[in-house]
């Protein structure tokens, strides 16, 4: 069994390799008729994909799967319409494939540009939303790339019924089947064979829990996009609008707690600090955060538990929220870039010269000025769609969207251009 | 000793991370100040630094290293002005550190935008070159990383008298002098520890013998931004004008043989052969280079050896060529891909439909259309100098300049938004 898994493997990246010359050089007008004809079978399987699925839904609820895994994995009419939407949005997107910049004459007397191209085979692996399967098929098939997906096994059903879809789709629009494949076993195995098939596969985007991505990560010998923790910060400058401030930080907790870009740990500038934590403490209050302060912040909270130091690293993803008084702008980047996970910080500020050094100096994937976190994701940035968001610095930082999918080649044009040292 | 070396090279790592906040939030005029006093350094020290470079060419001589090491090791009066050239090049290029590119106003009322910033931390492992040194703490100064340096160990006493140049300009222009750190040991324990310090490193690049870039690419925990080999194609398509196709050929190769842009397979258009092949093969045999040939070549020259399957993989860097006779643009994109490194292929044509149709579906680095592949390289693009020639696709392809040192972050200026899902 163990050598089966080995060769279907090899045998799934040998074939995406091929198809991902198909794939690369397609023109836009036939990946196009493909993710239509994607989203009409999806449409016209609407009864066997809810089949599938309540299959998959029996099953989870037979192991005891937690109420909200089970609730991600649900195919109900409304999930699936999203996911034709999905599709015929990527749809609507600008092609990135070819487009040629920076195009400009050299002393030698050539032209030289950076032409967009896909990066080739990219490895999907996620856990249980079954959705995943179209988006991510879906934002592959624009940017030029073929994938392999392997899917949760508790989605397993509705995954193979929707690559069922993505399949006919492909065929209509006269592209190989295995431009999109979904690996077709459940075998933890099969994931470590994806990864160390460096010579057929790209990159590999894990999305899903920590344990997955740290998995990845450490057996992968292709690159990974990963994203870890998302330990958001808002610092309010002694400099803000105290409204807008006390606006911003409510909402970067509370709009959801389980996102990645939820406020973790708030900062606050000593000056402004007596001012804005007392109505803070009463609107986390009401609605049900516990706070957990430094010394000084205890001084104005009296009741709230104390932050230690493990507190500032922490990604709750629940009504949790770390509080810390700062000097000013300098220690609230020095807090950030200590204990930060480069994901998504915000200032609130009027002051001019301290939004810029924040923005200047804060590492992060995303820095904000006046804006609530809950707004760092790819359709608020207008990437359209996103494949997942890099905490990584190489390649991409950030929301991945199409582009993040592409690299750049350079292209020469000349006319018969000779060199002499 | 394992243990000291681990422990210093912890400290080299934790100081670089420290010191890249100051390089990467310093002002464009400050890096030019540290430029010019490195340059000065480098001047006010010539006579040290020959001294420093003879006690390694003593030691190389008495161990007996290849002629070609040697002259590589040399750091004579001429070696040093490319140096201090070289220096004053960076420090003229632009700056690209802080351009926020695509900023736009969002539906939901900020605007969002890209800010180039340093990656951080670069750590650059490579052989003989004592030049090296100072060409790549200018680039990653100028690009606003800090360095970690590990050079080899033939050029250890030249590159700790560079380093010094280096630590001096640095203070001059109140920088830290951790921005630029060599290794401070010939001990290969230290190049390991260097790859596990994925806490404060960001990016690997080695430069050097494949037998380097094989081991660091294995070892390495950390992103690697790797050159492996050229194996240079140029296609004649059979639209080619004859001359431009057999001096763009000829150069190719002849130009300069070890140099990883060197052509290294012909593919010739079947209908074209007999008119080119017979006149390439005097031009060649002038030369003193060898040819291998498929058999369709051979029909055309008997004379020749034949090409075996290794040879269309071979990356020869020496005066042999391996030449093939193709069916057409169709089949030599495929040759190129399936035997091709994805470095730099060239086609001769003046077929509009089979030059884009080349530069579309090549998929490597740098596609060029009626231009030697010799041509292939970061000063000659435009990029001002070189850190090495990536043939990955993620983050750089080709030519690594001061933009590969680079990465992009968002940016989001607001006025108080909050989110409502």
């Amino acid at each position: 069994m163990g050598t089966d898994i080995a060769c279907y493997m090899r045998e799934v990246g040998r074939a995406a390799r091929e198809a991902s010359r198909v794939i690369g050089a397609a023109d836009p007008k036939r990946k196009s008729r493909a993710l239509r004809a994607i989203a009409e079978a999806v449409k016209d399987t609407r009864e066997e994909l809810e089949a599938a699925n309540a299959v998959d839904m029996a099953a989870a609820t037979a192991k005891g799967i937690d109420q909200p895994l089970i609730d991600r994995l649900l195919l109900d009419d409304r999930a699936i319409d999203r996911m034709i939407d999905g599709v015929l949005q990527v749809d609507q997107l600008p092609d990135p494939i070819g487009e040629i910049s920076e195009l400009a004459y050299r002393p030698s007397g050539f032209q030289v540009g950076r032409m967009r191209v896909p990066l080739g085979v990219i490895g999907i692996i996620y856990e249980s939303r079954p959705n995943v399967t179209v988006d991510a098929a879906s934002l592959c098939l624009k940017s030029g790339n073929a994938c392999i997906l392997r899917g949760g096994s508790e989605a397993f059903e509705s995954n193979k019924a929707i690559a069922g879809c993505i399949e006919r789709g492909l065929e209509q629009a006269g592209l190989p089947r295995t431009v999109v494949q979904l690996v077709n076993t459940t075998d933890r195995q099969a994931v470590g064979e994806l990864l160390t098939l460096d010579e057929y596969v790209d990159v590999i985007v894990p999305r899903g829990g920590k344990g997955l991505i740290e998995r990845v990560s450490r057996e992968s010998r292709i690159p990974v996009i990963k994203h870890l923790d998302g330990v958001c910060h808002v610092y309010i400058d002694d400099a803000a609008d105290p409204e807008m401030a006390i606006a911003v930080a409510v909402n970067s907790k509370t709009e959801k707690y389980a996102v990645c870009n939820a406020l973790e740990t708030l900062l606050i500038a000593e000056p402004i600090a007596n001012k804005v934590l007392p109505v803070l403490a009463e609107r986390f209050g009401e609605a049900g955060v516990e706070l957990r302060g430094c010394e000084k912040t205890r001084r104005l909270l009296p009741d709230i538990n104390i932050a230690e130091e493990e507190d500032w690293y922490a990604e709750y993803l629940s009504p949790i929220l770390a509080v810390k008084i700062v000097d000013g702008v300098e220690h609230a980047i020095a807090h950030i870039n200590t204990y930060g996970s480069q994901h998504t910080d915000t200032i609130v500020s009027n002051d001019y010269a301290r939004s810029r050094k924040f923005c200047t100096e804060v590492d992060s994937a995303s820095v904000l000025v006046n804006v609530s976190t809950q707004f760092a994701d790819g359709f608020e940035y207008g990437l359209g769609a996103e494949v997942g968001i890099s905490t990584d610095k190489l390649h991409v930082r950030g929301p991945v969207g199409l582009e993040g999918l592409t690299s750049q080649k350079f292209v020469v044009f000349g006319n018969g251009e000779i060199r002499h040292r």
